[in-house]
């Protein structure tokens, strides 16, 4: 089973956990190098131990194959 | 007058706008490296050319003066 949650029928969320907010922020980076890329950016919460990705593609108002495809590439770096 | 809007009474938050996703990461890192140094860690809400800082201080419910020094830390890598 997927950990991302479908939200609403048209956007991906995950939720990743730190043991502080520099580690958090760490893998934000990770996360924003992987979207340059692919050309695709998710939208990032952080918060103190917390990155909340949220993947959506704009032009089509829903989800199409970039989302999956750059939620497939965070997986690979943080299970 | 402040750029930093007062939330419920209980919250900075401003808005800063970049060209693009990578300028907003790179701004959304000197905020963290602020964060940092001064122990106190705002919200950060990261989207295509955009960072949302929240400040809070959590063991008080509220604002304390490191909402307002980290604030005003911000302000001086970004008017």
């Amino acid at each position: 089973k997927s950990k991302w949650d479908v939200v609403d029928e048209k956007m991906l969320r995950r939720t990743f956990t730190f043991q502080d907010f520099k580690s958090a922020m760490t893998f934000a980076n990770q996360v924003a190098a992987i979207a340059e890329e692919e050309g695709h950016h998710p939208d990032l919460h952080i918060s103190w131990g917390k990155v909340v990705i949220e993947l959506y593609t704009h032009a089509i108002g829903g989800l199409s194959e970039n989302d999956f495809i750059v939620a497939a590439k965070v997986d690979a770096i943080k299970q």
